[in-house]
């Protein structure tokens, strides 16, 4: 194989199929990739197809738990979400297959890696940046943005005839109208009908989240207590066994709060969202155990985090991360930098939420602390004079009031008047 | 009356009737004064007493119409969010009621205001900031922060007595548990039983919601159009008669979306915040009417607003005007600044956005725009090759990735490796 | 002219004149376009060449006034300013001449724009991001970054060969050994042994700006008036003449200014600068008028502009503006936001500035308002008891102090210690 | 002594003796404090004159090594400024002064701190925060705050009476007309005649740093080497004995700077600047060290500071803790979490700069790294085609357009014209 080796990141499907037969008759030799992100998958049955359409080997990496506990567990912890609503499912999986990718690249004496993503989206900048910062001189091979590849196949039909020529098997299912992808922190949905984004998306489009129409009518209570803002524990009492449940490994809670969330109709969202690409794109997703966890989180944060920690990270670090991730920064000399400000926000972040999800809902039950103080009952209390006294409001008011006094007054002076 | 007249803030409760009565024993002629910002309240009855007590004049100015042209609109233009959930109810009502105050004072030529606010709050400095911004000589009267007033007062039982010396009609029901402060956007519980920040509230505290266990069956769906972000339209059918139903002032806009959702179970939350006065405190509020608004205006910026605009905007102006409302700041240079930036910013946000309300969820079912162009469904389509080529895009990367490769290579000159 | 007309912005040397050559050997029409944005120039000298070398049209566009009224005196509002050091002389002119070179693209009927700039600069990318905003529609023909140009003249002696063959003149003086770029905000050096950043620029090099050591003893002081921060009138006694000067128009302003600063040595920098395109970059640059205007601004800003106002503009207006600038968004909608807050933090910045120049310092004798009164000697008085009682501090620091205390409080209560 | 025992930040000169003595007769014990940051002082007299009022104990704090590594240079990290150009020397003493005295409080069983600052300004809140968060059950005492001793101090005669009556020794010398405070960064000139902000400070004002017009003639060059962002070599060839100096310890380095400085006319400003306390104030300033040093460190930052790592440290970090040293915040929870973000910061930030002081200006003659490759003068020439491919900007530019070209379309639609 004079071309050498590429590791290709093969989903099983036709697309990726199809390239890595190209890849063959380009003249390369082909790894396939797969990283096990917790998404529904016969990771069997693809590796039987890759193989049998020539890949020399098939390489798949268990990531889930380093997923949940570098990445989406920081996560988090800062708050992250985009444009207000938008939980970063796809954007914070990227890090981790890159990082599995280009190891099996480097264990495998390969000169490139290749991807199936469009010339549109973001993965395709998410994995290329996260490939170049990880080792700068891998090649990439991105078969949607050369033109003697994306010319050929111009269309599905193109694909489904390359493949009935490659001999490759192409499942009966019908297309779906949208595409999607998978991983233990939600599934999206973009393309196809999704696109008029005033088309509201099928019932039966949704995949992992029970609707909250048909979700039970019975509220599951559940209780997580944090350690440095991470989750540390989740327990809750079963509504159908009614045995108490109790987790505590990171992946265990991730996988509970998404369980919970699932079968409680938590974590859907619709969004017009803004690509790094400066392209505007629709996407639905179903979200549920970020919904859960960062819900609590931020509670937690009001009973233990000092008002301007918690003021100047929410403007400088949750928006800057997110934004980040995002784009496909995560490894980049910014986000190392705005990722080292995580740990120091979160030294406080030490006590326990109670939640009920209900139909869709996420509600905050109560929230404790045995280790912080920063909250104190008396001192707050409108029926109490401990603490300070009234009277130094007075002074605090006084002070405050100096430069407003000051406002007010030249506007009366040069005739003009405030006006709500 | 030697001592001049003063314009006491009247809410026909306990507190404020004996103060307007030791007012009256300080040897001060009183005005009484109230505003109608849409809570539920017996104006009638109020004025009946205060002129009972000894007030000279009872005043109450409806600002319902200017509370939501002036300060709640503007507030969903910018969607103003106190640390993530708290939509600002209290805090936006201040300005309106403070204004109509003053103008109240200087018609009745009072030298001096008076408001019976705790020491320990917000709401103290929201008035008094607001006061000296639009009078600065005007005089603050502020008993629970006067010493010869407070240490009188040192208990609800005193309170009684000098009401019972003072023939003041005290209400037989049982005080609750807790403090309310109500108007149209909001009611807020907060203090006596809800100190405890672990206490999940009771069930018959929520007042204005229905509870999302309780709320029906059926879905209700609504519509809204914004123009320049502001909400010029609400429509929707209605699940009882079965009739369209559409309104269109700013007062009535908000007063729908107000009952649908209340009737829905929309828009409680429980929080523990951080007062400006450096305390913390819980609170439990019911926003019906700016939870629906601000997550149909804020999906409606995801079609209609340009990206970098709307980042700024998130990470400026948002967080900066709903900080500078909750502490009271909407009279002052700073909230003058940062308020001219909302209309700039709001110029393409023209649409309309269909919702959904069930049982506390508000669910996006789509939205479009006749006027703007910045969401290209061909443009963004992954089957497309329209708009630009795909090859733009590796231009792109490379360019981009020109720091990360630095990135990369400097880590492994020095010997370190990139992890997640 | 079967290929159509192109506009071009020609600058009479060598590079835009095999381009102009190359364009017409291409088959299209050419007309050449020179901004006057008073760079030291040969106008006529540059048309004479450009017609014989085959330019339809020499259209020259005298924008010097435009350019201080509409963006240097915007930037001097905002105290803009990239990477602490560089005043933007070469961005700040970008938009105006990409605006005149579409007016005459437009009026010439020319179907595409073309420029000279390299592939590896910002101009490149602040003309082009220009014309696209202006008109999105236009063709831009970049020969630098064509393969058919840029491999058929890989060097400088490619270069000549092309003049000598179309008979192009070039001028006999040997070339610089670094690339400049003149407005009359600045000069810019850069590239050839500038390269080396630790190369110090040769004495020689410098053209503008009288090297400080060279400069007059004698000092020259100098008075600006600013109304709502835009610099109105420029005052001084010639210390040559001994007359008093006065200027008025926002163009003798920004030369008088321009003057005084190079004849005194104030100006110079030298700065390693991070280009949009994520290259370092060194350059040189002399900046004499900018420095004066901008340093009186911020002065007079202390005296007269609101300390919240000028916080929240520091940290928001000024750097995004600056960034913005550089990264070629003049014409973008973040930048019109952006550019829309500045005249909302300067209605108060209104006063006098006194200042000496000497030796290539800028030096600040004084400032004074008539109308504002936000500096109010006595009040600020530390022997002076009015505006507010020293006891009002007392409470202002108690409530600072109670997040402090409970801060140093659970550093205790957890075994750690408060260290410097 | 049944009142306990005070440790009270002396100074020697009149106030804080008649405070001393004004202890003493409240039934005080006093301890006197002083802490050597560098200024100028004869500490014995201090010293025998605090004994002879009274003191029980004298005792002087040298912080001048752990001021310069714990404060100074983390400053000149970050590149803190306040309001563009106060360089913080007054309030970056007072938190190492603070821990000083509370030390001393600790060691000597004292209940109560106190000091001299008046009611009116920043040193007040900058020492008692500090106290607090160091000590939160300590006591305050501050006079100029006390009814009981303002009101019996209320101009300098009455300090000259009490002196009298207490043989507290007073210095013939007669009091300039304007107070100072000095460190080892800087000395504060302000009150007095300087209240008048359009008052040039008169020449004999200036007290450390030679007025630039009496400069030498012959400019000094010199040579800073930073590690990690830290100034670690300071090297020069002496003016007057030709000798090559070189120093490496922190304090060393701290003061050679200084002395350059002092020599050469470097580092006094002017300015009106706003008071945390919400008033205007006129201070000028003397600060050559960190005028040197923080030039320098930017500088490196050009070349060596990863281009977006230095946008977001600018933005957020410099700001915020300029601000927050300003006002007094040094120990808390929000300048905790903002100082953890300066070493991640400035990982890269080694190599050497070149600088020569003239007259009051600070010249950058060069820089280099050994070890940082931000920078690569092949890749950024405009003479070569290294790095990325000249096409690859064209694609870059396209993305970037996609979204101004929206913009523009939009404004021709809506019939707007984009102008200047």
């Amino acid at each position: 194989m004079a071309q050498g080796k590429v590791c290709l990141a093969y989903s099983g499907g036709l697309d990726t199929s199809v390239i890595l037969a190209w890849l063959l008759d380009q003249g390369y030799e082909v790894v396939a990739f797969m990283a096990n992100v917790g998404q529904e998958e016969d990771f069997e049955a693809a590796k039987a197809k890759a193989l049998k359409i020539g890949a020399t080997k098939f390489v798949c990496v268990d990531v889930r738990e380093e997923f949940v506990e570098k990445i989406l567990f920081p996560a988090v912890q800062c708050n992250a979400v985009y444009e207000d609503v938008y939980l970063l499912g796809t954007s914070l999986a990227r890090p981790v297959i890159a990082k599995a990718q280009i190891d099996v690249a480097e264990q495998e004496g390969c000169f490139a890696v290749a991807h199936g993503c469009t010339g549109k989206g973001n993965d395709q900048i998410r994995f290329e940046l996260a490939f170049y910062a990880l080792k700068p001189d891998i090649q990439c091979i991105t078969p949607w943005r050369l033109p003697e590849f994306f010319e050929k196949f111009a269309g599905r039909k193109d694909l489904l005839d390359y493949a009935a020529l490659k001999g490759i098997p192409v499942t009966q299912t019908k297309a779906k109208p949208w595409s999607t992808d998978e991983n233990q922190a939600h599934i999206s949905y973009e393309a196809g009908i999704l696109e008029d984004p005033n088309t509201t998306p099928p019932k039966d489009m949704w995949k992992l989240i029970v609707d909250p129409m048909d979700a039970p009518d019975q509220p599951q209570d559940l209780t997580i207590d944090f350690q440095k803002g991470l989750p540390v524990k989740l327990s809750y009492k079963c509504n159908k066994t009614g045995k108490d449940v109790s987790v505590t490994s990171p992946l265990d809670v991730f996988l509970a709060a998404s369980s919970l969330g699932r079968a409680n109709g938590v974590g859907r969202i619709d969004i017009v969202e803004n690509r790094y690409i400066n392209l505007k794109s629709r996407g639905c997703y179903e979200q549920a155990p970020l919904t859960i966890l960062r819900k609590a989180h931020v509670d937690l944060e009001g009973l233990t985090l000092d008002k301007e920690v918690r003021h100047l990270r929410d403007q400088f670090v949750t928006t800057t991360y997110s934004n980040l991730l995002y784009n496909g920064s995560y490894f980049s000399p910014e986000c190392e930098f705005v990722r080292a400000m995580i740990p120091p926000s979160q030294k406080s972040v030490n006590g326990t939420v109670r939640l009920r999800l209900y139909k869709g809902n996420v509600i905050i039950l109560g929230r404790y602390s045995e280790t912080e103080n920063l909250y104190d009952a008396t001192e707050s209390s409108m029926d109490e004079l401990t603490g300070f006294l009234p009277t130094d409001t007075t002074g605090f008011i006084a002070i405050q009031s100096i430069r407003i006094k000051k406002y007010g007054q030249a506007k009366k002076d040069k005739g003009e008047k405030l006006t709500l």
